[in-house]
């Protein structure tokens, strides 16, 4: 070991064999993301960083990622990722970029009813890569409530219902509000979830529920026929999943689809 | 290095501390265990085991633990961990052992009006200490149907239900039948659950769940009436959780009672 | 309500949208496995299974899932999961079958010098598809020692290393043994890893470690090279996660080839 | 149903059974706490809120909890959480309040020799619990390096070395840094982590490791002996957890101590 550190990294690589993706996974990390109400919101996100590595490098400097995440974290947005990934891409002297941050999303609800107010949890995943140009995909975990259309119809009284979680990604050409998604989403259940509900409150998504019986089919499909309004949204994927109140497993569903071209 | 390897963990330490448990843990192994259908069934546990370390010791011998694993798996059940810890205790030279073993355990079960059956899974924890005497616990958890006695009075029509974990854990000082203590969980919820149900079977469970409101406090309260009924049961907690349908968190209840004694 | 119940599933749907997948997620069930050594090997597994919905149905009916899960849990391998996807389809009258099937699998490993004996975990899960022909991939994740290469040769003495998690999934045209796999995962990481080693063992891992240092970038890339000699692959990926022993995240290597044709 | 609901949860209850925890669990929620840097540090934190609930209530009102937290959440910090149960009780009440809040908490650190700064995650837990007197527990866990001593004495190069996670538990009766914590927990391993760390750190902190090799044992019995001088402190237990890195399970020891009297 001398003063002049060896740079392993950096040594020939003669395997021939470029690497699609390295660099780092799992970080936690508190970032500042935009907010449609507020401006801004703070959160704390999961963030994985990875570049190509081309055939004749041995391997690729992880302390970098870190960096650049540093300089960036105080101000993640849709709007912004572009010059992230650029960053990426010239402090790793790289082909490619790629970032997914998670992060839970907080978004001041109403109960229905009572109009009380409180903090409702929505996690949030950004997908972004860059080679020559931005490819961005933006994904949401919305909770919602899902009534059983067959068993509202075979009972005498009551329907078993659950806690259903969507899953909706998008492909992007244009800005789009988290919160738009999530309304979409949300409208799509038998009834939306909330934080805080009064009495009054409760008589409501009850009965909201039981008008609105959707299995995790009806749920996709709602959501695959709403997506047609959306122009900035050029593939998305949508899963429902319902955590089964008379099942110890849960009931599926996923469509994808390329938005060019008809279904 | 020589032909005699250090025994560093023999090596004696001296800052006068003797550890309360130190061993291995998350140890996956397949396990044969008691069926009181079947006599036995194989499955897969996850083993936590220790011993305690006196203060003259550095540390403890790490190998020991997954060679007496070895030497028991194929036969755990609630009347041979006696010898199992026996055998911890000389195989590590220890005044205390401890064991825990979990492992999804599968019942037979037909589904209330077809009778169609098929496997439904619990997951079973069993943890076993012996100094002197041999103490034992034993924990299930129980998947189950709640539906809210609120929401079913105050709402025109239906009533918010879901899925609910029941853990109940007893100590005992006889043996007993896991199948018993899955039942008195089970007969405490608004009904259980299964997972093959056809159609006339999923009207049953629609009904069932409508006609036994529970609250996550009415459950707790229900299983701790029936354990008065089983002297085996020296101590034991009982918590429901509720994946709240309406909610993105749980509601929860938990009573924990010594029986020796009134409530 | 009447004794000729209403079958909603089987309404019409006018949305026009046919569903990819609906099914079935997360089912635990056990199962028996095909062992190279032993013939067959008892497990439990997680399974998640699904068929298309045409456009013109309201719903599927998820209770066959689990009646096909019954009548074939006792007998899972590769050679017959095509009949297994053959059921699904009649049964749920469907176009598409999928089946993903997670396992741990466990092996009899010798400790290198002592050659002490016990079972050790790996992960195993088949993902199948049916339509016109099978698709299948076999994933496997390996635990591994990895030892830094640039921590060796910049420090004096001592190096960093840690446990890294393969993940190699291959798509076959040909059965393969799950144990050849994963012995070509543990032949490109520093060292292998063990349930069980005694003195010796531990002296004889540390020093091969020491003496194969592996960045996340080679054991992907020697994964790569030793599958050009398996012609039953004809797709592969591969990922190497090392959690760091000196972070408090992952340092992350990704492959993924299209067999025919070049690099 | 009329204008005036019923209140099922204040309708009496026949069992004679008091309950001894009833609430909410695993609600996410933006909170700030205190931060010995910066003042403060807005973060996100899993919450659990419990009240006791008298023998002659048939329910708690679930809402209510979500409420207080709703008021409290701007200001969490040991000072305070005394009159976030004194609300608890008075909202719900109740006799009894307990709560517990785990949060990832975020440190600036400088690497070692770069003195490059990033930020280090660490999961933190205050459980607080008010009848007459507050009991107050504050819960750390920190990634730490360990290298094994045995594995150092016995081999003719290089030691094994892995990640760490050392739980640290102390019920105090005075207000504590979460950092001295950290220091103390930090400072029994082998070798502390950081998020970023350039090359010389890198030879630093593997050379660092390796002239410190320590046991499980080792370190849980180091920060007993270092907790002796905090008098604040009147309760603790210690877990110290090795992701091994030559296994694929953990080594793991465990001390607990009433501080009043000696060892």
């Amino acid at each position: 070991m001398t003063g002049a550190m060896a740079d392993v990294q950096k040594q020939p690589d003669h395997r021939n064999l470029a690497i699609d993706k390295v660099g780092v996974k799992d970080i936690r990390y508190p970032v500042t993301v935009m907010d449609r109400a507020q401006g801004s919101q703070q959160t704390v996100a999961a963030v994985n960083m990875y570049v190509d590595l081309p055939h004749h490098y041995k391997g690729t400097h992880m302390s970098r990622f870190i960096e650049v995440l540093n300089r960036h974290s105080q101000d993640i947005n849709l709007k912004n990722l572009h010059s992230l990934l650029e960053d990426m891409k010239s402090s790793l002297e790289a082909g490619r970029a790629h970032i997914e941050i998670s992060f839970p999303y907080f978004i001041d609800k109403r109960a229905p009813v009572s109009q009380a107010r409180a903090l409702m949890e929505y996690m949030v995943t950004y997908r972004a890569s860059l080679e020559n140009h931005l490819d961005l995909v933006v994904e949401i975990k919305v909770p919602v409530t899902t009534l059983c259309p067959c068993s509202k119809e075979i009972s005498s009284a009551g329907a078993h219902n659950q806690r259903g979680i969507v899953r909706l990604a998008v492909r992007i050409t244009r800005f789009i509000w988290i919160e738009d998604m999530i309304s979409l989403v949300e409208e799509s259940a038998s009834c939306q979830i909330y934080s805080l509900l009064k009495r009054a409150d409760e008589k409501f998504v009850t009965e909201t529920a039981y008008a609105n019986p959707r299995f995790v089919e009806d749920i996709v499909r709602e959501i695959c026929l709403k997506l047609e309004h959306y122009p900035a949204v050029t593939w998305f994927s949508v899963e429902a999943e319902n955590m089964e109140s008379i099942h110890n497993h849960s009931a599926y569903a996923f469509i994808e689809r390329h938005k060019n071209g008809g279904y």
